[in-house]
């Protein structure tokens, strides 16, 4: 494009007879001024014009059925709409009639290794939570079944996890102390979990599950790390043997507590087991890391390291000796709890704001595992049916003495690798654990909390992602800030402090973002018409006469002002270079809109008082490429024809040839 | 651009090795197998690597300091410094030295008039806080004084506002009932106005200037508007001269007690006056608008009712039939009120949370004044200094018995119309309400209160912008509902309320905008080698096989997942439609990314999962124009050496050209 015979009109001025009189410059009119033969330049189109009622229906569907859930149901007859109504809230209905004795080999193998792993874990994670160790199991035993016919991913493992294990026990302890009020704190517990499960229901159901997306990656990265370090602290009572230990969970307390029992306190019965037997699990850990195909070495040695460290301490009654052991564990299924769930009272809405936290946690750790798994199997979830789903099954839990139960990640993993085909590895994780309910209790008598401690460590280390913070370091210095933030909230505060730094560090990015976007200047890349960045593409160059300058965000009242100002100040900057350099007066300043999705009033007074106070500099304001809504607004907002439709073009490349003619005339 | 003679690897596939090969492939080399005479193509260049301490010290300085307020200091000697220090406080020294006889003419008319116009505004306005007369008048003259030495504006009217006054006043009442503590009540009034002072000045000093930014214009309108028939609804006990009057300020309350008096509490004496004098004001100002040159009668009109009404009342002794006067004035000037702040007790942490509020709702009002006339006269505010320079004049206003004072919207017209040239206007209006303080308070003994309540109404008249929410309506409906939800929170509940819902709409508008960016799909505009919106451009056609959509947004943690979800759905609508039509399948997905400002690692991570599923189902991914804070993270992350640096070009035009020559092959 030569650009010296493009169409611009005489002198560029606008006279407030332009302003006044729009049709006269409507946007499809060539101004008639232009030379013979001017280059075909495509006028820039206002949108057609949207009825109110669709623009509102588009931007509800987009809020919250963006991922089209009822699309199966268009154009069927209503029997057909009824079924995929059960379907879609039963999922195992539609998978369940392709299922096959493939399939089962699979399921079965990933189930008992599961289930293998899970059982240790669930006493652990119960002691956590300052709970029984039978309720860990409860909640490995009616959870996952409700899940199996109501969730669609296939490789969740579900069950009590570490993190929300120690979240919901310091939550409850901060109202109820276990030792003295076991009673109201187990009923705390289920109402807690009751709200749980109500809450991430009711977000599913409301389509409101985009609410969890506020919790960045980076701010859970720091999170899990620095609770999987709190859980070790609190491991490190039944690791080393210690009987009195403090009730904080801040690395300061706990790190004091553990060394000022250090001549006395510990014993050293139990930390030679736990010690060697933490040695074994990371060894049996590193071989599953190295061979890939020996995967269910580390699934299976958790359960290996009990029933030997059982069987040793049974022989040699090291128990007398000061270690610790699991002692008694009821035989028999999970009662009913449905009365012991508070419905009024005091504790009603502690046990729902403890619910509402822990249920959210919950809910992201779920969510974050179905995505990542359906992900590398390259099937959909639909993740606000999913909420409903873990909502649904955390209610039926709370009424079955379990408490709030999610997805985990480490047991997921371990179901995939052992190649669980559908949620059938539930159930069969679920029947392995009723039948340890209703025959082995009796068997974990003898089993050294030591052992337990052990597993949890080795459980959790791998939540300490060290490598995921370095790659967020390197990407993106202010996700590093709320990944540390979360992460150092978590280890010298609490959990309650972590989770909250996160969530408003998270929130103050996206301000930030909306505030202060970035602006660069363009110049042409040599030997296209294409203009770029100048700072990203040094060769660029610039053309004399022409500022031009891309906005890179949507125009909103938080920015504003910003924008118009910062617009302002690159035009000072070069006008100030140009009086040391002596170089063409800056005439023209075009500002390159493709990046600009969105403008609303406030951004269109912003472009008004640019335009005004451009006007008086005798500089010509034009824009490029305004997108549709930008163009819309303008248009309706009469900006349009107060700059002039003949000052907007389609590209960057006809916006300068537009200003060139001028220029080469004056200079 | 033909594109079929455009270099491409050979069969576009991804083989393990080139992932684990980066270097192969790095992306300033041109495959070999390309044609001869291969098109032009630029690289998409990875930006310099920025130091660690630049990068954060830029996003220090565009978020604090964006306007570069230090650029006068750069390079000069130290006395220099101190001095450009001190004027920077001090404007005044800066263009005090400039000052001469022509400007003072305009100034001093501009001074006259709007102290004609203040005089009986400040006395209704300092009844809306249901303060005392004089203390509007006390208002109107320290912070003038203060305002013209410290602030930058050189239009702004500063002196009590309407809005302002009844906002502390319903958050004052909510605390001490004024009739039963009239004392205690003062106290929190100089409170709350040094407390005022303190947050405007803090908010510039720590450069936070741009939080009043997230109060929209749209919720501005709505609140004003809704301020503005509270303050008329309650402007109807001085019009109407009813004695029995509610405290609320809802719309509802003020009705019935409105309705409940009128057999026997109306005094038509009193309505005579007011409804005559204000059917005056209306017409001056409809005078005044139809001819700008007239615009001195609506202002000094104001002044003519009282001394015509008072006269009135005076001679007829009006007041002994009802009719509501003044009573007392006192003389002389504003008294110290320091001793009457609360610095400790239950009152101080009230008084600090009244100041924060009034103050930010008057820095709003005050900064949107200041950079309106700023762009019109087109000279620069740096919104920061203004409000440390508001701030000083609050915190002595504090303690010299005025209370919160800012710029008035309707003052500073005027001022501006009468051709006001710097601050010496505000000083000239000191100076006559000095005068009036000293001598003429006394004549205020007869003025009606039904003049002042006509006056007031009046003046509030035109904050009920119809146009400009009409204008709101069509440009963005959601700004709309921010907008009414502003007015009816005010009117119907009370000012604070209206304030709550007019943020909280605010916010959730900066929420939806990050979480649901639009997408659209891309098609050739004929005769150019531009891409855009189909929808925006219907005769943009389509290459078959290939799918460009633009995502027009930063990709951050709280949309990543939609954005990676609604692509795979413009993917499946296609391929659907792909199905029924029987077209060629889609091999290619270009995205293109100009207006992908920003990404962070939950956005890699979501580029990666759409990358994985892509490949499972045999299509290509294709970036095109990252920038640079975008290419330069695909970079760290390594997605771009998973991708492949030859699926990143500059231009859609080049990556459609890249995936063009498999499909002709292939067809």
């Amino acid at each position: 494009m030569s650009g010296r015979d493009h169409p611009v009109d005489a002198d560029g001025e606008i006279s407030p007879a332009d302003i006044s009189s729009p049709q006269q410059r409507s946007p499809s009119v060539v101004p008639e001024e232009a030379g013979a033969n001017p280059p075909y330049v495509h006028k820039v189109e206002v949108p057609p014009k949207q009825n109110l009622f669709n623009e509102f229906m588009y931007t509800f569907k987009e809020t919250f059925f963006h991922n089209d859930p009822l699309r199966h149901f268009k154009d069927q007859p209503k029997s057909k709409k009824l079924m995929l109504g059960i379907q879609s809230v039963f999922p195992v209905i539609e998978w369940g009639r392709k299922y096959n004795l493939k399939m089962l080999r699979g399921d079965l193998i990933a189930g008992l290794t599961i289930a293998s792993l899970c059982i240790p874990q669930d006493i652990g994670y119960a002691k956590l939570a300052s709970l029984d160790p039978k309720y860990g199991l409860y909640s490995s035993f009616v959870p996952p079944l409700v899940y199996a016919c109501m969730g669609s991913s296939k490789d969740i493992a579900i069950g009590p996890v570490a993190v929300v294990s120690l979240l919901l026990g310091t939550l409850l302890r901060a109202e109820i102390d276990p030792s003295t009020n076991p009673n109201e704190y187990l009923r705390l517990a289920f109402t807690s979990t009751f709200f749980a499960g109500v809450t991430q229901a009711a977000l599913g159901f409301f389509r409101l599950g985009f609410l969890i997306d506020f919790l960045s990656h980076a701010a859970i990265v720091g999170f899990m790390g620095g609770a999987a370090i709190t859980i070790t602290l609190q491991q490190l009572k039944g690791f080393l043997g210690i009987n009195k230990f403090t009730k904080k969970t801040d690395i300061i307390a706990v790190l004091r507590s553990v060394f000022s029992s250090a001549h006395h306190g510990w014993n050293w019965q139990t930390i030679l087991i736990s010690a060697s037997f933490l040695i074994f699990l990371l060894v049996s850990k590193f071989i599953g890391k190295k061979n890939k195909k020996l995967f269910w070495i580390p699934a299976i040695a958790p359960l290996i390291s009990v029933i030997i460290s059982t069987f040793l301490v049974y022989i040699t009654r090291a128990d007398k000796k000061g270690v610790q052991i699991v002692k008694h564990l009821d035989k028999g299924l999970n009662p009913s709890s449905l009365r012991l769930i508070y419905f009024s009272g005091e504790y009603l809405l502690k046990g729902c704001r403890i619910g509402v936290v822990s249920g959210m946690v919950a809910l992201t750790e779920a969510v974050a595992i179905g995505r990542t798994f359906a992900a590398m199997k390259d099937y959909q979830i639909d993740g606000n049916k999913e909420m409903v789903a873990l909502g649904a099954m955390n209610v039926i839990g709370s009424m079955t003495s379990c408490y709030v139960s999610t997805g985990s990640f480490s047991r997921s993993a371990v179901n995939f690798m052992a190649g669980c085909q559908t949620a059938v590895s539930n159930i069969i994780m679920s029947i392995v654990v009723l039948l340890t309910l209703l025959f082995l209790t009796p068997l974990f008598k003898y089993t050294p909390n030591a052992i337990l401690a052990a597993i949890i460590i080795n459980a959790v280390i791998p939540l300490i992602d060290v490598n995921a913070a370095v790659l967020i370091f390197k990407i993106d210095k202010l996700d590093f800030v709320a990944c540390m933030g979360a992460f150092f909230g978590v280890i010298f505060v609490s959990v309650e402090i972590g989770l909250l730094i996160a969530v408003a560090i998270s929130f103050a990015k996206i301000l930030l973002q909306v505030t202060r976007p970035r602006t660069a200047i363009l110049g042409k890349i040599p030997g296209t018409s294409v203009y770029r960045n100048i700072n990203q593409y040094p060769e660029a160059t610039r053309v004399p006469g022409v500022l031009t300058i891309r906005v890179d965000s949507a125009i909103y009242f938080s920015n504003s002002n910003y924008v118009r100002e910062r617009i302002q100040r690159w035009l000072t900057d070069e006008e100030e270079m140009m009086t040391t350099t002596s170089l063409v007066r800056i005439q023209c300043l075009i500002i390159e809109m493709s990046p600009v999705t969105d403008i609303d009033t406030s951004g269109i007074h912003a472009l008004e008082d640019l335009y005004k106070s451009l006007r008086k500099r005798d500089i010509q304001l034009v824009l490029a490429n305004p997108g549709p809504a930008v163009i819309h607004k303008l248009h309706v907002s009469h900006f349009a024809d107060m700059l002039g439709y003949d000052k907007i073009y389609l590209t960057v490349a006809q916006a300068v040839d537009s200003c060139s003619p001028k220029l080469s005339d004056e200079v």
